[in-house]
């Protein structure tokens, strides 16, 4: 039977994850077996692909390519932080994804991202039905900041967690072998607004002597002395300190703590330090505290770590990805799809939805109950929280060099039917 | 059959590695079943713990820990960064671990370590000989450096080659995704005097599109005239740069990059950046070739990371141990323990033997024929020395919490003999 000549388009956007792959390979492959939808069509590089038609056709992709997307990491059609504003200040862009979709026939829009893509979509679909263009946009949660609203978790925080996780345990046994010499450690994780990141390390911590013994979440204002305080505490207690820090920490009045200015954060020429945040702690403990600091810094590379990365996330992200195929063949439209927690003794995840309107205008935050009292770690309930998430290894495929295989697309851009745009 | 009164030490002094502890596992499993030797004392935190007599016995702990010992990174004894200088300088210290070793019958040494602790081992060895105090003293390679002389590689370089590779890789393809906002990025590694580890991420480039597109190791002197035409370069080629760095880059002169404080070295305001290498290259490529670049530092997670260690590495440690042990039961005196690349196709490792002092007094860099002509990347030849190295993983144990399972040793201190010391 033929394949309908309505397509649909995949793209995603914002910072990659280790299992956004796996969302796109479930939206190509779901896609593939319905007749309702012609070509599935991906952007290059999210929505400046669409802006500037640099689209491909996935169909002309290897299945085996298509399959493996599920074990690579980062974003396979590339990615972008290109913002869209309201309708009214981004008015030609939004024309132009109008135009794009209409010019390549586009009906189906599968976009994978956080709140930003989320209100993207949603004003595409509300912008289509005003000008009568019939158009079904499904938004797949992205994160690894955990921060979406309307949804118990995100695709990629568990594999970001559970590498995070492991990096506190393992850098934190180095501490514990050479705390002689190298006193203390400071791990700087990713989350500007947002401490699931660094919550999960706290996971590592199975005992009081384990690594890490102080956890900062940008939720919990800052202050220099309790810091102080804290990592003199630990230093007495085991003669060494493991510290985890998420990059945004904040003070109370919100501002950034590496904004600061007060004599702490001044060097002993009075110039305020220079780099992130755990170079920032660095300097405070080896000026008041007077042990020495070392720090490390994971980056991407926290986001991108497929090879330890969490089977329960890329399982997960996989059945995000065909159930928003599923979901729009159905007929639901202008939703996020949701991941739902069931109740019961054991873990199990099932998907909801939300609309993506409300996933645009909201953040989840670690909630006050999962930061102890002290505000330098994670609670029971935290702990209870992430585990699940982590658990299982993905089976990636190693490579006879050593090394993983991960896969590329080739990208082959399709014809482009408008005129130039950016 | 009764236990000789005889007893053996075994200590590790310097950085950790993944596998050090196989090495140990190695000497208490393969001193355990001889006759010879009566108890396997270990010295708490390294050489510290044999001048301070803080010592423990191997057979009070579970067997099932000493198995595990060989899946569990860093240094589970403990270890230190005292240095023990010429026999006249640090006379008593020398004096002091005999006094250790006769108090506690010890008369086999197994010291695992970098040629300080090569070092260590042949003044004891040599000093017992004129005091005519019978021992035998054994050296274990350990460094992630890779830079001892007399042996073909030294065990936890495969491991943090593995990791480190795998890392450019992945982080790699998160740039690869989002060049277009994230245009650089600059991945600082360990390696203060040799750039073997640096080389390691070399092998992850398996197309010239692949990261690591840069490669940067202090054995090539640093312009910043020629790193900035190599940035500018690869940015014109492939519209993202994925740079690894060593931490030690020299200058022509010998000297630390991190130590310039010429006109590239400077910020806006003429400050002399702070941080790390990888900081100062970030500054110098947004100011010149005018692209943002992010930068990122693994620490002590990349000699830590048994999650994904080389399986080579872990066996070929564990060999070590062992043969440690076999060698001084059978009279050998005075060596360390080097590992031997036979000859063919195929890569199979034996074990070697070589003075302590051509260790203590040796060093083995990157050669020339491992890095490229514009003193930028690694070649061929490089790439066929280290592959077989990080070959296979390292078969872990996973708790139900999705996290690894590393054990630690009870460590319970024997009964003093001597006065305080230290």
């Amino acid at each position: 039977m033929a394949k309908s000549a309505v397509n649909a388009i995949v793209a995603q956007s914002g910072g990659p994850t280790a299992v956004i792959n796996s969302s796109i390979c479930g939206v190509i492959q779901e896609a593939a077996k319905s007749k309702k939808i012609g070509r599935v069509l991906a952007a290059h590089n999210g929505i400046l692909g669409i802006l500037k038609e640099d689209l491909f056709d996935t169909s002309a992709e290897s299945q085996a390519v298509i399959e493996a997307l599920k074990w690579t990491p980062s974003a396979a059609m590339g990615s972008c932080r290109y913002k869209l504003k309201s309708i009214q200040e981004s008015k030609a862009d939004f024309d132009r994804v109008l135009d794009v979709f209409k010019a390549h026939e586009i009906r189906y829009f599968f976009y994978a991202g956080g709140n930003d893509s989320m209100d993207t979509a949603d004003k595409v679909n509300k912008l289509a039905a005003q000008r009568g263009y019939e158009l079904t946009c499904i938004g797949i949660p992205k994160t690894i900041d955990n921060d979406l609203a309307c949804t118990d978790h995100c695709p990629g925080y568990g594999s970001v967690a559970k590498f995070v996780a492991t990096c506190a345990m393992e850098a934190g046994r180095d501490t514990d072998a050479l705390y002689t010499h190298d006193t203390c450690t400071i791990l700087e994780v990713m989350g500007r607004n947002a401490g699931w990141i660094a919550a999960a390390t706290g996971l590592a911590a199975r005992t009081p002597e384990d690594a890490p013994h102080l956890v900062y979440m940008p939720e919990h204002a800052f202050t220099w002395e309790r810091f102080v305080n804290d990592v003199k505490e630990v230093h007495k207690r085991l003669e060494r300190v493991f510290i985890v820090v998420g990059e945004g920490l904040k003070d109370a009045n919100g501002k950034y703590v590496t904004a600061d200015t007060g004599a702490f954060a001044k060097d002993s020429f009075g110039h305020v330090q220079l780099g992130g945040v755990a170079d920032m702690l660095k300097a405070v403990i080896e000026k008041e505290v007077g042990i020495k600091a070392r720090t490390q810094k994971l980056g991407t590379n926290q986001r991108a770590a497929m090879h330890f990365a969490s089977l329960t996330d890329v399982n997960e992200a996989y059945m995000c990805g065909k159930m928003a195929v599923k979901m729009a063949l159905s007929g639901v439209n202008g939703k996020m799809i949701t991941l739902v927690r069931e109740k019961g003794p054991k873990y199990k995840c099932t998907t909801g939805l939300a609309d993506l309107k409300d996933v645009a205008n909201g953040e989840k935050k670690v909630p006050r109950a999962y930061i102890n009292e002290r505000g330098n770690h994670i609670t029971k309930a935290c702990r209870e929280y992430i585990s699940p998430l982590i658990k299982g290894e993905a089976p990636i495929r190693i490579g006879r060099d050593g090394l993983p295989v991960y896969v590329r697309l080739a990208m082959k851009t399709i014809g482009k039917k408008l005129p130039n745009y950016l």
